[in-house]
Parts: structure tokens; C-alpha cells; sequence
């Protein structure tokens, strides 16, 4: 074969996977969003089949030699095409260790998995999930040790989702957060909170979506490319180049749940609105991680949704769909949305708390693969972690170990990217400003192009490109630490 | 190769091929239901694979091989084994004959068709719809002289549809009942009007989905299994054994059109749950005729929603969801909806004049295919033959040529079966009554079990064991004729 082949062979190739992909993607939108209750069991079957049938085609062994042929071809560094190769050299040598059978299981389980965690969940009840999830964690930690790692089995989950992660960088990095986050959390909860009674009111469902679809189309969520449903569980997924789907939950005595949640997963669509379509199934069109992904959600929802100059724009529009607001002030929302609370849901904690529940999970997660925690034990141990940490105690699993999606997923080790989020998305958001100064002019104005056109041509177009934390060094002039997040915190929780 | 291994070799790959059909539905259905705008084109390309996948894996040549094993083994007459291998057989000889490339470029085509026409409708803009119709006649052209047919290649298309439906009985049967329709038509006709103006009120949205998902679970129609949403052209679709998908549209000054949009489509979802689920993907899980198809349909909307019974059963629960409804009497609802009207959209037809309408589709693909009715002139050949046959102008292309999907679709051929549809159900029924007396009596309790059991025994589990005409032949005790059917319009017509 002609090594000039291998290339072209090897983008229409993954061109062809992404259609699959994309189907599967799908059918799994449609499990969360639409699909009547029954259909769960062929669903499955419909999953195994495309996980196994994308597995298969891209596991085979000329696949391997086209790789091989684009290396000794050899791309210009820091082009499309050196960037292509070295991802696909990474996932095939990864996804060539793991049997098709291994992925076809996973996937059927986690299809079953996802309704009986709603069903589990919706009547607060571990033992009904805790099969599943058994399974779940068995076939995890098989996938991971064909994968294979340094010691910690925890550790080849972690690179699935982000690319240079491991739990002894992580556990050093919580180690440093925790105290500064607790410190901040302590002063910032003796704090006078503001009387959420003033915001009582009705809030119908259609109103929210008429005030949300406002707020997202305002920072450039573009809706003939994507929409907002209704889900259980707030998510963002990828349908195509063109098709970006943003879900959120709504709570009729409180808008604020349904925006946040559409601003933190418009911000995920617009990082995916924002790829080269061009390149859609080639890793420089696809997202590079995770915590760079959820430093976007976290950017636009808080960084942008939480500040004074967002309420001052947004207050009298609200107004306008909830007539009984127009008695507050924007500095009473600002400060409705940045209180500090002790508080059991994850998705609804403030941005202090917010590592703190991401520290119980990645500890969980942790106990569970590398420190032999069993299923039974979950909801104790979840309850008794809980309480040390926050302060709170667990009064049902449903606002405990069953609250989150990700494990009925059989996804582990992609809670810590959301803690590398928050730190990215300060760090970003730190450069942006020094690099544009007039961008809080803009966005006090309501105009939010000048921080998104920065995103987009720092963080969306490069795709994966480079290695997460060498984009984000890239971006901003310098690596990320936690410096920047903690000093947001205490500048908009212990400031004026 | 052993015979005794090809069938269960036929049984696990159209099970595999069912597991992608019903990924591509789903693609489908999602286009017409929540796709954003700008999806289309990675849709199309998807349908493009799915379609092309499936045909080169079912023409493949073992296939055939393991058919012909089939054959050659020999099943019991009248067994599931014997009514799989005819089915596989006729559709194996006729998918050979294509090639690959048209079944993608068929499903790219109509996929961007499909979007084109809702825009065009919408816009009342034929000219804008023009170069895909053009498109898809040449595709199906092609696609019909690959079949081959006896020298018209009308027939090649009917027979996608209707197994041992052709042009030429097809024109008998419709001079046949040309005249009877006119006759019954201008008599009804002739009958004082029931005044509209009486049913006039608001009836939102939301309490038309619950007083429709009310009549439709009366009726049999598992929500467990699925689910009824909005398009611009009511539907619906199967995405699985258990996975039943239903659309209507909705007029918020007229409730009887969601409504008899919901009951057709759920006479259509009854019989695809009343399917056997675990033949799913053989042809004796599937349904085996559009024209047995739309029996269903008609059944459900016509035979029993649109009886006296019926509104006496639920005039008192639409009066609960629209109270203005309260001073009707159920007289004045089997009035309302029994009204022969002279009208432009053949969906919202009086049972009289709609076959009137399929005629006139059946005379333009006929004109299209074996006539050289050139693309251009479909609108004024449309108008004019519309005006002679319905004795009404066309105003605009969206209540004319425009106003069905199929064509859009790629789907020429079909219109037949829904007259087809109309005997059948006619014919049914009376078949019904006669086998069980009591059906009626329970109707008017409002309890359909009886007829749906019926259904389920005599139509829906057969599946395809046998072919339409047998099928219904033995369900009824004869073949069907118009007689049952004529006599129903008579006495409802002309009845008093």
C-alpha cells in the first residue's frame, strides 16, 4: 500500500464511524429525552450492536497499518494531519486491547442501566440500581485492565476522558483545593443569606423555555443547529456537525434551576457549535477533553451567568416573563445566584461547594476500583463522606449516591474533569480579560461575541489539536492552577 | 454448507439488518419530529449509510445461498419458516437487481427532500420543491426498471407496497367505484350542513394531547410501548417491538383534527403492537400490506370514531376537557363528522369523497411514470383534474399538489393502498359483527377490546404468513370487495 493511501483512507474511514457514532448518539438522546419506557430492551440491543460494529471496523488490522503508514509518512508538526495520526495511534492502541464482546456488553448494560437508574431514582431506591452497576463497575474495571496502567486501575478510566489525567496528580491537586475550599466555604457561609422567599412566585415550564431560549440565543447558541429539551438528568450531546442538543429540568417554583442548566449546557453546545464541521470525526474537529469542555459550561454558566453585570442586562427581561421579579433589584439576583449553602445536589451547588461534592466523588470512585469498596457499601459510605465534607446529612439516596447519571452510564472517572473545568474555565476567563480589556464593557452591554469569538478561536476551533493542558497553556499564556479559580471565589463570595 | 444452518443464519441476520432499520427510523422520525434545521445534511448522509448497509449486506451472495438452502430444506406449507423464506425470497430477487449506489443516493436524496418539501409547503412554493421531485421520480424511475415490471413501470412501484397489487386491476377497481363514490357524493351533498359555527371555541394544544391520549389508551394503545408527538404530516412509525411512535397536527380553533389524526395513526400503532415481538425483523413479525396497514387506520378512525356510539361514550369527556362542548348533543358530534364536504386536503376528507382524492394520485403517478407527465406541469394537471373530480378551484400548491409528504419521500405507488385500506376496513368490519354480535353492544359501553382481540387474532399476529388478499380472505371468510364498503357510506351518508 501506497502510504500516501493511508491518510485519506483513514479520514474517510472515521468520516464513516462518526455516521454510526452519531446514530448511536442518537438513540441514546432519544432514550433520555423521548423513548416510551418499553423500548428500553431492544434499545440495548441496538447500542451493543453499533458499539461492537464501530469497535470492529476501527480495531481492524489494516487500520493499524494505515496508522502506521500515515507515521512513517510523516506530517508537519502542529498540523491537522500530525494531530490526527498521534489520536488515532492513542484510541487504536487502546480500543485493540479490549475484546469486541467487552464493548457490545457495556454498551447493551449501560443501555438498561440508564432507565433502571431513572426508575431507581425517581423512587430513591440503591438496591433496585445496585445489579446494574455491579455489572457497570465489573465490565469497567475489565475494560481497564485491558487497557492496562501503572498500578491504579482508576487511573485508565481517567484517560478516557482526559488525556494526561492520573489519580495521583489529581489526589495531590484535591489535597491543595480542599482546605482553601473549606476556608472560603466557612466564611462565605456565615455570611447573611439572601431570603430566597423573595423570589417566590410561579414560573411556568413555557415561560422558562421562552426566557431561556432568549438567554441562550443572546450568547450565540445557534438554535437552526441545535434545541433545549427536557431530561431527567442536564446534558449536552452531539447529533452532527450541524445538531447540538442542550437538555435541562424545570422547577416550577424556581427558574433559576431550568437557566443554569441551559447556560451551563450552552456553553458545552457552543464549544460543539463551534468545531470545524469540516472536520467532524477527525479528532481536530472533535472536543480535546472533558475539563476543557466543562471549563466552557462552567465559563458561561457562572463566569458569565453569575455575574453583577449579567442581572443588570437580564433582570428586566426576566421581568418580563415573570412580572413579580420586577420588584428586585439585579444585585438581589446576583446575590441569589452566588450563595453559599450546604446542599445536596451537585448540578444546584454553588461554585464553592462545587469541588467539594466533585472531591466525595472522585474519592468514591477511587475506594471503589483501587481500594476494593463494594456496591452494598455505596450509600453508607457516600452518606458518611458526605456529611465530613459538607456538613449535611444524606436523608435519601436519591440525594445521595443515586443523584448523578454517570455511573448508570458506566462512566467512572469523569467527575474530576468537572474540578479541572472550574480551574480552566477561571484561568481562560482570567486571559480573556487581560488579552481583550474591553470585554466587560461588552458583556455589560449584553454583548457576549467578543468572549465567545475568543473562545472559539483559542479553545473551539483548534479541536484536539494539541493536548488538553498544552491548549489551555496555549490560550492563556500559561498552564492552569488552581490560582485564578480560588481567587474568583473569594473576590464574588467574599467580596462586597 | 449444512441446510439446516442457513435458516437460523436468515433468522440472525435480518435481525441485525431490523436492529439498523430501526436506527435509520428513528433518524427518520426525529427529522420530521426534532431535528434543528441545518441537521439535514449529516442526516441525509447517515440515511445514505444505513440504506446503502443494509442492502449490501442482505444482497450479499450468501444470503441468497443460505435462501435457497432454505428452500431446498423444505418448510411445513403454512409455517412461520415457509412465510419467511417466500418473504425473504421475493425481497432477495428484487433488492439483487439494485444497485448499492442507488439505494444511498435514493435515501440522501429523499432525506433532503423530506425538509425541502415542509419548507415549500409551508411557503405554498411548488417551484421550490420542483428539482427534488425531479430527482426522486428519476431515481424511482431507475430503481423501477432495475425491478422490471410487464410494461409499466408503475407496477414495479406498487408492488414495493401492496404484494400482487397492479395498475391494471387497480384502474378497474376505480372505474368501478368512480361512479358509485359520485353518486353517493352528490347526494350527501345535497343534505342541510351541520353548522360548524357550533363546535366553535378554544381548544388548546395541551387539552387536546390529553383528552386524544385519552381516547387513544380507550382504544389499546400502550403508552408503555409509545408515545404521540406533533409533525406537520401525521405519522407514524415503528422504532422497535416495543416502540411505537404516533404524530398528529393540531388546529386550536377545531379539535376533530388532532383527534382523528391521533385515531388513525393509533389504528396504525395497534396493529404494529399487536405484532408478534419476538419475530421482530422476520416477515411474520412485520406487517404485510400498506392496503392491510391503512384497514387498520380507517378502522379505528372511521368505523369507530366517527359511529354514533362513539360520541355518545365521548361528547361527555370531550365536554370535560372543551366545557363549551357541553351544549352539543352527541347527534351534533356524528353530525360534525360525518359531513360530506367538497375539500382540498385529503386527510381532513369526509369518508365519500376520499377515494375521490387517492384517485386523483393514483392518475397523476400513473401520468408520472408511464404517461411522461413532465415535473412542470404537475401543478396545472393536478388543479385541473382536482376541479373535474371535486368540482373545487385550487387556490395555492399547499392545498394542491403540495399538500402530502410522500412524494417527498421518494414514495410513489403507495396512494393506491389507502382506498385499498378502505375496502379492507369496510370489508373487516362487517366480517367482525358478523363473527362476534355482541361487538357492537360493547362498543357502546366504550369498550373496544372486543374488536381490537379480533384484530389481534385474525390481522395482526399472522404477521405475513400469508399474503394481503389470503390474509384478509380468511380473516373475513371471502375476499374483499367495495360492497361492504359502499353499503357503510350509504347508510352513513344517506342513512338518517
Amino acid at each position: 500500500m501506497s502510504t500516501a493511501d493511508a491518510y485519506p483512507k483513514l479520514i474517510a474511514l472515521t468520516r464513516e464511524l462518526k455516521l454510526l457514532q452519531d446514530a448511536a448518539a442518537l438513540l441514546s438522546w432519544d432514550q433520555e429525552t423521548q423513548m416510551p419506557r418499553d423500548g428500553v430492551a431492544w434499545r440495548a440491543e441496538q447500542m451493543a450492536w453499533f458499539g461492537g460494529e464501530v469497535h470492529r471496523r476501527f480495531t481492524a488490522p489494516e487500520v493499524g497499518d494505515w496508522i502506521a503508514a500515515s507515521e512513517a509518512a510523516g506530517a508537519e508538526p502542529g498540523s491537522d494531519e500530525a494531530a490526527n495520526v498521534r489520536e488515532w495511534r492513542h484510541a487504536y492502541d487502546r480500543a485493540t486491547r479490549v475484546p469486541a464482546e467487552l464493548v457490545e456488553a457495556f454498551e447493551r448494560t449501560r443501555a438498561i442501566a440508564k432507565s433502571a437508574w431513572a426508575a431507581a431514582r425517581e423512587a430513591s431506591d440503591f438496591a433496585a440500581f445496585a445489579p446494574h452497576l455491579e455489572k457497570l463497575i465489573d465490565l469497567s474495571r475489565r475494560k481497564a485492565e485491558y487497557w492496562g496502567h501503572g498500578g491504579r486501575t482508576y487511573d485508565a478510566l481517567l484517560d478516557e476522558f482526559e488525556r494526561g489525567a492520573s489519580s495521583a496528580r489529581l489526589t495531590a491537586l484535591f489535597a491543595d483545593l480542599r482546605p482553601e475550599l473549606v476556608a472560603i466555604a466557612a466564611e462565605a457561609l456565615e455570611r447573611e443569606p439572601f431570603d430566597a422567599g423573595r423570589l417566590a412566585g410561579d414560573y411556568p415550564v413555557e415561560r422558562q423555555q421562552a426566557f431561556n431560549r432568549e438567554v441562550a440565543e443572546a450568547v450565540g447558541f445557534d438554535f437552526a443547529a441545535g434545541r433545549i429539551d427536557a431530561a431527567v438528568h442536564p446534558f449536552c450531546t452531539g447529533l452532527g456537525p450541524r445538531d447540538t442538543r442542550l437538555t435541562t429540568r424545570y422547577d416550577v417554583a424556581d427558574f433559576r434551576s431550568s437557566l443554569f442548566g441551559v447556560l451551563h449546557e450552552a456553553g458545552h453546545g457552543l464549544y460543539d457549535q463551534g468545531l470545524r464541521g469540516e472536520c467532524h470525526g477527525q479528532p481536530v474537529g472533535e472536543a480535546v477533553s472533558l475539563g476543557v469542555h466543562e471549563s466552557q459550561s462552567r465559563l458561561w454558566e457562572n463566569h458569565v451567568g453569575r455575574s453583577r453585570a449579567f442581572w443588570e442586562t437580564w433582570l428586566p427581561r426576566a421581568a418580563v416573563h415573570f412580572p413579580h421579579l420586577a420588584r428586585l433589584t439585579p444585585e438581589d439576583l446576583y446575590r441569589s445566584v452566588n450563595q453559599a449553602e450546604r446542599s445536596h445536589i451537585r448540578v444546584e451547588a454553588d461554585e464553592v461547594t462545587y469541588d467539594l461534592h466533585i472531591m466525595l466523588r472522585y474519592e468514591m470512585e477511587t475506594a471503589i476500583f483501587d481500594g476494593g469498596l463494594a456496591v452494598a457499601d455505596i450509600p453508607g459510605e457516600w452518606n458518611r463522606r458526605f456529611e465530613d465534607l459538607l456538613g449535611l446529612k444524606v436523608r435519601h439516596d436519591a440525594e445521595g449516591c443515586l443523584q448523578d447519571i454517570h455511573w448508570s452510564l458506566g462512566i467512572f472517572g469523569y467527575f474530576p474533569t468537572y474540578s479541572l473545568g472550574n480551574l480552566n474555565a477561571s484561568h481562560l476567563m482570567a486571559a480573556a480579560r487581560r488579552q481583550r480589556p474591553d470585554l466587560d464593557g461588552q458583556m455589560a452591554a449584553g454583548d457576549y461575541s467578543g468572549l465567545l469569538d475568543w473562545m472559539r478561536e483559542k479553545i473551539h476551533r483548534p479541536g484536539s489539536r494539541l493536548l488538553p493542558e498544552a491548549l489551555i497553556a496555549q490560550a492563556a499564556g500559561s498552564a492552569a492552577t488552581p490560582e485564578a479559580h480560588l481567587a474568583h471565589l473569594r473576590s464574588r463570595y467574599l467580596g462586597d
